[in-house]
């Protein structure tokens, strides 16, 4: 059997009896029912993921799947090709927004080589290319069936790695030029929603280009003809690397019951993929944010899932899942550590008036 | 000159000129420009605030204006009117949900008894006690005019005393049952709105309790004919000691350059109140959350403030703020340490494209 036969077969339903479980022992704390909104949401839904009423997250980490995409060459993107790579290199280095994000909540960073058109001489990056770049999704498919499943296979060993050395929460991120455009084609099949409504401007694109970004999602979406009920033929002739890369993550997580957090709209394109492959998964995503990118919103509904917060961010580099894991930790605490009506000394007279 | 006149005449502007140097510093970060969304708005503000280019937390602390309101005996509210004692006790005791968000992000929590009514043995709660609860709204006024000023007084005291002993990040809660039925009364006053449009369920009241609470807002600020433009006498006539007081708190933040983070309803109603009395105050305050009661989003519209977060919470106790805390601490830290163009190496050519 094929790695992601496997692991899709293998995800299986929340914990039912520990997340009612989870909701009875929340409700006994003191507070009025609900008072605590998405934070109660959050700590339950953990406790279904992990079998467990009493979670603490020990070690993160987010995962930034990069590669290049061909599409570029057709003008779809205002930052220049090569910057994939430069930002790849220096992603290792500290300095950029995903890496200052997860110092400052004591996340690790795992950066991905999954197709990154460049040599990278850096033990930092983890290498996985299944080649130098996808071709351009505007002329025919961006890579084969084959390396569709090479690079979602990419994604669940780095997933599978990371769980195996005791991460117990994940966050899913890319680095691409380019990938906005496959993100919006990707999804725009699988969802049949017309693509000039999902496709955005990106890191900033001004209006001639941004109409020109429409149309070559339109076109790439019109020439490939991919089949809406196959994931893999999707992800193949209209996506990237790192979409399918990042599919494979979200399905291994699941897979290993550990929650998995994600970005931003590239990062959600691959989560509604893994979906789809196997609904179970998404029970065990969290949305860290609504991007700013105008997609994600559908993209999310889609999921079924509501973002944490609203930041008003576009960036990607998986930089909205550390924001994300603080709300989710804090959860956890307030869960694990509040006291009951018992410990407050409020006796069942007052419980009859105040629950 | 008055302690509240002389705090009033002293809230200054934001630095403009370092405000201005902090957005050209996130402008020249290693991101597009407005990528990162409110994490830039929030650090820029920080350093109009404090005046300072780098701006690091040091401590941080939640102030909980504690008190009793005489609108109680008109069934405003789901809970008995002694809980509001039973909760102020245990927010000394580590147990409630303020407590256990504020120690996980590390921030102080303080106590203060503005009007409780009760006696408390408990060297934890600070004694800035009125009265014994303000009287009922729908009777008359809650309190005089000078018991107002000295609530407001209270609120300066506790916060000069805070920033003295190094407090830089500030959040104001409350804890009293039957307050939000105050703080919607003030706000209709103040906003000139129907009562009816924002008064919410609080706690969780049923169908015939909820008509009857609109009733009694409505019928409070009728007898009561508060001067819409004397926040004072809105405060005494349809006000309640908390309210008065958190007010002193976000007006003190203000003259002394500190930021301060609104809660919910209630603090945003006292903060508005603030507002009125100054408006640069407002410059200074950080809505930490949309409140599932109702009225919040229109008391943040009023103040031309955006909620930080959106977790349907409605606790009060100031629980909002740690998690609001979490978020302007990574923006500062993000700002802080993110590297620019150049230390990315990245040289003008490319930033012409991408900027």
């Amino acid at each position: 059997m094929s790695l992601i036969k496997e692991t899709v077969e293998n995800i299986r339903p929340l914990d039912e009896s520990v997340f009612k479980e989870a909701r009875a022992k929340i409700d006994n704390l003191v507070k009025p029912i609900g008072s605590l909104g998405r934070l109660e949401e959050i700590a339950a839904k953990i406790s279904g993921i992990t079998g467990r009423l009493h979670n603490v997250i020990n070690k993160k980490n987010i995962i930034v799947m990069c590669a290049d995409n061909g599409v570029m060459k057709e003008g779809v993107s205002s930052s220049p090709q090569n910057l994939t790579a430069i930002l790849t290199d220096n992603a290792t280095r500290g300095i950029m927004g995903v890496n200052v994000l997860s110092d400052y909540v004591r996340s690790d960073v795992t950066i991905v080589d999954v197709g990154v058109n460049a040599d990278f001489d850096n033990p930092d990056i983890i290498n996985k290319k299944i080649a130098y770049g996808t071709k351009s999704i505007a002329e025919g498919a961006a890579m084969t069936r084959d390396e569709a499943l090479r690079a979602i296979d990419a994604g669940i060993e780095i997933t599978e790695d990371l769980v195996k050395n005791g991460y117990d929460l994940l966050g899913v991120g890319e680095l691409g030029m380019g990938n906005t455009t496959t993100s919006a084609a990707v999804f725009s099949v699988l969802s049949g929603m017309d693509s000039d409504i999902v496709v955005g401007r990106g890191a900033g694109l001004a209006d001639e280009q941004y109409q020109n970004k429409k149309r070559i999602v339109k076109k790439s979406i019109e020439i490939n003809g991919a089949d809406k009920n196959d994931v893999i033929d999707i992800l193949s002739k209209v996506g990237g690397f790192d979409i399918a890369a990042m599919c494979g993550c979200f399905l291994e997580a699941a897979r290993r019951r550990v929650p998995v957090v994600i970005d931003g709209f590239i990062s959600s394109a691959a989560a509604l993929c893994a979906y789809r492959l196997n609904s179970f998964s998404r029970d065990y995503m969290f949305a860290s944010h609504l991007s700013a990118e105008p997609g994600s919103k559908y993209i999310l509904n889609e999921l079924g899932l509501d973002p944490i917060l609203d930041l008003k961010m576009r960036l990607g580099e998986g930089s909205g899942c550390p924001l994300a894991f603080m709300i989710i930790e804090a959860a956890l605490h307030t869960m694990n550590n509040m006291g009951s009506f018992k410990d407050a000394e409020i006796n069942d007279d007052f419980l009859i008036d105040i629950r």
